[in-house]
């Protein structure tokens, strides 16, 4: 068999039963091999940004690597902000980035470029096959690469003749590599400093924000009076009616040290040490309190959960977990607002939702609302790389065809990536897209004057602003196959949104907010 | 002043006079700056492929930088592809990436990244400011780079702290570097080749490819029988009639060497040995004819059109150049295929338009079909990295308001930076872009034979078809704010192009193809 075909097999072999793809001629090869695995699905994406931000939302959610399909250095590039985001989600991802033929590259034809330089910014394990003969071992180490802990991008470059030439042979996959087992002598310090009487918290990040993490997280929290704060942007919370709640940190500098005022114990859980999001003149860049320790229960590698569980049995063997009562706000009236959109979203959540959340400024209210909602998952941009919502809602959809999807989005960073929408009608997905239209990049709005860039004038002020002309994001997505409505009213939104969720395949509710200035 | 004040002062100062943008946050202090200085024209564009993309449109016609605002890595990922493009067409680029503060980086905040080593990727000139005070001359080395000569994209790495910073001042512009000029020795030498009596041609690509390099390689083949041909992918062709017509060099590489069939000697002006755009089984990857000398007549740096001039005088001194004759052909009727819509743009074509062509397969017949139809610009795609054609007919635009742009665009192609629409309709700008709606990447599927491979099973060919949903562009443009249409016979097709070129602002008409399959 030729290269393509043992790199498709191996990696079925080893669990990765989706493709996400956007090829061009010099992965023509792996296209035509994809036939020959019925386990493989292939997904269409037409831009890479789209590609690489479903692989992103699919390992999420899967807990086990896509492998994506792109073209040369200029398919990476396109795809790099949503690795990037997948980087810092710390995603597993097989990245396969084809390449001209390996005695074609002397030749500098148009499409050659470094793509080794432009991987290495968001990958963890890079690798060029250079023979069909290596292919299936490559695929295996990618995948074994891809699944860490933590996870982390492995990109493997694939020259186009190592694609075509005979000679190949498939791999055996190897088993999943086992997370790290935290020793009792760092359990015992963390237990001494939560038990020292002294403010302390525990900041959660990673895997342990899911479900076994967060129980023992809050008996320990119980038992000792720590505060439990979880990472200002997660990958994957695990939230809702039943769960512990759990109070995330801040995007601005100043609420994240207002929170963590006064503590002298910091225990970092698959967590780092908080820093400011941007700089700005005269704050700080890292958020800690002065004269606050800084502990380590488990870092990325390891088994927080089990950590968390060995803690809670040392100090925490008789409490309880607090646990969320259900709780639902009412439908919202009046005007649409941030609001009241999240009101709406609070009373009409489904029962294992997984909530795709790049709404930013305007989706403020989004967690608060839901909060008392049936269980469910809450994905963020964990990266700050704006167009990840759309994507990851699409790959997340396609990990769990069960559950439903909700995409929160703002209006600006939904245009980066927006063929994201045509990917969801092809393959009918359970997606309800929520555009929080306020017609402006609203963060910076804001950032402009916390940054103490005063002179705003109107140059200024239209990089900014997304009107003239305002976007009609129905119209867009009706032109990319996904059923939509415009909403201008709490009503009129939440009545939208009943019926989106009701019906099969992907829907989009265009909620018309407040011009924000 | 602040650093981001005297980056834009000095830029305009060295005739840099607008500004595409996609700012964040650290990008903020440079977007308030922009109002004090007058001659900058700002443009944002929603994805930062609109911004490199537009910048080199800009770029190939002004014959000056633009200067680009990219937020962070992930910003300059997005714009990578036609950077790549930009690179290739060795336009003029001050590419300005924001970066997080000198003293922030350290705490490796969720968006940071290697900037450089993606910049690298791109740039023949990176440079990272790191004072206030050093920013003025940065900015007037970093004008000095992109105009090399030959142009090229330098980048300008920006922290914020840089940016917001007192003590800056502006600096004073530079002479506008000269090509340089080629010996006397180089231009004998190619005269005693062309008059050898052996088969010879000229291969004319970058600034060669302007009226009067053309002249006069025009004057050279009509005195010595040589042929002349054009680089496959020019950034600029100037053609039409009364200008020589020059017989571009194919695609496909079989195209290429029967083209070059015979030839002796092959004389290179401001072009590169013919390479295959990708490489295929069993076939050469460079398109050179056994025994075939090559000489380089002018290299990128040197003045290509002067050099023609005197190779001209030497051996062409009474020769007229081939003038192409006024001709256009009649209007279409029948049904509407690539052939019937490269009719109608050889109908209609106004004089002096710049074309945007990034039609691909179903474009094949616009340059026969316009070759006789008044002067105008024509910009292909230089890098191969599809997306280029909306975001470069949006630049030229910008670059040349009193001319009206055609943007030439294949349907999947035009997915990677549709937002580019809306930049048009915020501008105003007089762009026609004709959608060449086939439903499918019809370049793969023929791509997907020549690379041999043959198993197309169902799966296969779904990663190459765009249909399952259909695109309605007409839905997707009026979205973006841009007049749309739909065309499906060849009259229909001519009465909406006639009516966009004769109404101001942008329009959009969908031309549906036969399927290609």
């Amino acid at each position: 068999m030729n290269g393509a075909q043992a790199l498709i097999r191996t990696l079925a072999g080893c669990g990765v039963d989706i493709c996400f793809a956007n090829p061009g001629t010099s992965e023509m090869h792996f296209v035509a091999a994809l036939d020959a695995v019925p386990s493989m699905r292939a997904v269409l994406g037409l831009s890479e940004g789209v590609v690489t931000g479903a692989a992103d939302g699919y390992g999420r959610m899967a807990e086990r690597p896509a492998v994506t399909l792109l073209h040369l250095g200029p398919g990476l590039g396109n795809g790099l902000a949503n690795l990037h985001n997948a980087r810092r989600a710390r995603t597993p991802v097989v990245n396969v980035v084809g390449d001209h033929a390996t005695y074609h590259k002397q030749f500098d034809a148009p499409l050659e470029s470094d793509i080794d330089s432009v991987a290495s910014n968001v990958s963890g394990w890079i690798r060029r096959s250079m023979r069909p003969e290596d292919v299936a071992a490559d695929a295996t180490d990618a995948v074994t690469a891809a699944l860490g802990p933590p996870g982390q991008v492995a990109t493997l470059i694939l020259p186009a003749d190592v694609s075509w030439l005979d000679g190949a042979e498939t791999a055996a996959p190897r088993a999943r590599p086992a997370r790290g087992v935290v020793g009792d002598d760092v359990v015992a310090a963390v237990a001494k400093a939560l038990t020292s009487g002294e403010p302390a918290a525990l900041l959660m990040g990673g895997t342990s924000l899911r479900e076994p993490g967060l129980l023992a997280a809050s008996r320990v929290a119980a038992a000792t009076g720590s505060k439990l704060y979880g990472e200002t942007f997660p990958a994957r919370l695990e939230r809702g009616a039943g769960l512990p709640p759990i109070e995330r940190l801040g995007y601005l500098a100043e609420f994240t040290m207002a929170q963590l005022a006064g503590l002298r114990h910091l225990v970092l859980v698959d967590a780092r040490v908080p820093v400011s999001f941007f700089a700005y003149p005269d704050k700080p860049s890292r958020l800690l309190p002065n004269g606050c320790e800084v502990l380590t229960l488990a870092a990325g590698a390891d088994d927080a959960a089990e950590a968390l569980a060995r803690l809670a049995d040392m100090v925490a063997a008789h409490a309880e977990p607090i646990r969320q009562a259900p709780s639902r706000p009412d439908r919202p009236a009046g005007p649409l607002t941030g609001e009241s959109v999240a009101q709406a979203l609070g009373a009409l959540l489904p029962e294992d939702a997984i909530v795709s959340d790049e709404a930013n400024t305007a989706g403020l209210w989004a967690p608060m609302a839901t909060a008392g909602a049936p269980r469910h998952d809450w994905l963020t941009l964990t990266g700050g790389a704006i167009g990840q919502g759309l994507p990851v809602a699409t790959g997340a959809a396609l990990a769990c065809p069960d559950r439903h999807v909700v995409s929160l989005q703002a209006d600006g960073s939904a245009m980066y990536t927006i063929p994201a929408l045509w990917t969801q009608a092809r393959e009918g997905l359970n997606v309800t897209t929520v555009i929080f239209a306020n017609r402006s990049y609203a963060i910076l709005n804001m950032e402009l004057s916390r940054v103490g860039a005063e002179a705003q004038g109107p140059k200024a002020l239209s990089m900014l602003d997304l009107s003239r002309p305002d976007l009609d994001f129905v119209a867009i997505a009706q032109g990319m196959g996904v059923a939509a409505e415009r909403a201008t009213t709490a009503k009129e939104f939440t009545r939208q949104f009943e019926r989106a969720l009701a019906e099969p395949g992907p829907h989009l509710i265009e909620a018309v907010l407040p011009k924000s200035l």
